[in-house]
């Protein structure tokens, strides 16, 4: 994309209402617009991050044979009530609303309730198990304070995933296979080597549930690592799971950490309470067991930016930055080189955003680091008479000249 | 896909309570599921359906150098003062709630006052101008009644895009281009030739509004048409438009549609509300004009349904049909012969939604049907000792036996 086409201007200066880093970049950068505090939108280059987020999460669990769907956010009392969750004194987060007659409604801030009721209708042998679908979805959620920009919304965007079992050995067996593939998301998006499958509280069924956390300052958590045997415990459970791993404390190291996908066992607790059951091979109805499993896209990509930026901006890891290369023109002949270029690197598909402003190169450069777009490459009148290319890296800020067939193996 | 992956369960009757052909085909065929009148979830398939005809819209808008972003749900009061549709008298489909400190907050039926407020920050001066953005968003609406299936949901999916220019001229010269952009669209979705542009009432600032009008019998709308002169009218302003236009009332044929777009020129009445202005060369700070252009996604939807159905089921057009082929297995030769021609197809790009359930043909056939799938092909132990596959197109019925060769010649 040419930038002269993109409408969204950068910023030097941060919103003075905006105290989370994370969003005073995403602002600055042109990425996010805030409506309200907790509440963003998501300009097309913010937009472009969430969707290859989104892509790489869809991927792994399409992998792992879930079904993708797009449940409501209007959402019936009488769902909610059979768990005794519709009460605002047991969800204290609920946005409600009403129907012109006065029928109330909720507005999702979970998908739990509504997706066993609907599976209801297809769920009924042991034939249709297991069963595992998952969705994209807007979470609407009243958060009394919400200062940590993307990272903690009152709306923003969840992939939630829910799997139905006949046994709860088969539940176990898909839960692991989850864990195997969150890690590769997280691996994929850039956090894998500061992410932890962490011991978190359990419900009604498990002693434990398991959050992946992310070393990260501007975190809500604490947890307690030990690197060595690869185990991390939220210090909500500290002491329970001391007793259970068999660690001792002091061998644990305390870090500040974010929440970036949780998974809960839920055994048969929920849909018993939802009258969800099944026929077993005897004819028998039996119950079904329930596993639910949570990334926050839009969070994840807030500890992203907290994670990976310097003075000058965003750092974004190459897998899910809105473009790959920041081209940048200077003068007549390097204007003309460049658009030779950019033509040449969309034919390969490589997505290139360039900056083909009348503006001073200086501008340019400082827009390039704020936007944190992986390589640089500056196309000037005198890197044309040399032929050659400039080569930056956002990470490194590493800067080569390099001829074309040495830039082209270099984005190959 | 293997249905045998699928979760969704196909039903010969339909729901008692839902009297829309649109919405009792798309339940039975476990397309979409039933929350509450008017609002429907999108189980797997329908959501492939729902991807397809926004990808074709998204092509179109790029096409016009849009700028795809993502508003929020949550929306402002004081943005909807500026312009008086806070109130519930002026607006009588909003759905509201609130903050826990009471701050009043709307749920978007619309995003025109939001967009323009976002677009203040970014466009200042003539040289940002023009620009236009549009985003897929999920609007809410409060409506009294809700009996028309997904063609007139509380919840819907809608393509909302608004373009902001300096002069009257060029919104004018853009308005034209997304007129033949939506004709695009309509064309690749497969309801072209019985869509039409219309007279609408305008607004403010213009005479008529333009209104895309697809002939379909659940429609809710009465439009005159001029076959001939390809000049369409909605009734509501049949007789200013005849006078207008010079064509005679009884020239026209009466004709039941469904809205399936619509297009509107704010001229500056809605930047002057909202204090919306842009520098000039000189410096004067002048009027923007403004567009605003609208697909109801979902909406579309129902109506290809309701248009494209015979008594067996839905009859998808190709272009947004979840998948291409509907591969059925009969015996123990047929399900080895299909699992191969499964894995090529599939190797070969071709979308195939592959019966592989342990059932009578009869069952995978009228599946077939109900679903709509445009290509049935069906591998039998007497087709494969006979080097034969056979073919059904879903639209004509018409039915032949193919080499695979010729068959792979058919698909690609």
């Amino acid at each position: 994309m040419r930038t002269s086409q993109l409408f969204t201007k950068t910023s030097k200066t941060a919103p003075a209402d905006e105290v989370a880093k994370n969003a005073q970049l995403l602002m600055r950068a042109g990425y996010v617009h805030k409506e309200m505090a907790g509440v963003y939108a998501y300009l097309p280059l913010g937009l472009r991050v969430v969707e290859k987020i989104k892509q790489i999460v869809r991927e792994e669990m399409n992998s792992v044979r879930s079904n993708e769907l797009i449940m409501t956010g209007l959402q019936r009392k009488e769902v909610w009530e059979k768990t005794g969750r519709w009460d605002d004194e047991t969800v204290d987060i609920w946005f409600k609303t009403k129907l012109k007659d006065d029928t109330e409604l909720g507005l999702g801030w979970s998908h739990e309730e509504p997706i066993v009721e609907m599976m209801k209708q297809h769920i009924r042998s042991y034939k249709d198990l297991p069963a595992s679908v998952y969705q994209f979805q807007t979470k609407l959620r009243n958060e009394l304070r919400a200062k940590s920009g993307i990272m903690r919304g009152r709306e923003f965007v969840m992939k939630d995933m829910y799997s139905f079992h006949a046994s709860a050995e088969d539940l176990d067996a898909y839960y692991n296979e989850v864990i195997e593939a969150y890690k590769r998301v997280y691996d994929r998006i850039g956090v894998g080597s500061d992410t932890y499958v962490t011991f978190a509280s359990g419900g009604a069924f498990t002693q434990f549930s398991h959050e992946f956390q992310t070393i990260c300052d501007a975190g809500e958590d604490i947890i307690y690592l030990h690197r060595g045997k690869n185990i991390a415990i939220n210090e909500e459970v500290i002491d329970d799971a001391i007793k259970e791993l068999g660690v001792n404390r002091d061998e644990l190291e305390q870090v500040k950490t974010a929440e970036v996908g949780n998974i809960f066992n839920f055994g048969t607790h929920k849909t018993d309470e939802m009258g969800m059951y099944y026929a077993d091979t005897d004819g028998e109805q039996k119950s079904l067991y329930i596993g639910s499993y949570g990334i926050g896209i839009t969070r994840v990509m807030g500890v992203v930016v907290e994670k990976f930026s310097d003075e000058k901006g965003i750092v974004w890891p190459e897998a899910i930055a809105p473009y790959r290369v920041y081209l940048v023109a200077i003068g007549e002949k390097g204007k003309l080189a460049a658009d030779v270029l950019y033509d040449e690197l969309c034919a390969q598909g490589v997505e290139v955003l360039y900056d083909d402003r009348d503006e001073r190169p200086g501008i340019k450069f400082a827009d390039s680091e704020l936007l944190g777009i992986p390589y640089r490459i500056t196309v000037s009148d005198r890197l044309v008479e040399a032929k050659q290319y400039e080569y930056t890296v956002r990470k490194s800020g590493e800067t080569v000249q390099l001829t074309r067939d040495e830039l082209l193996a270099r984005l190959g």
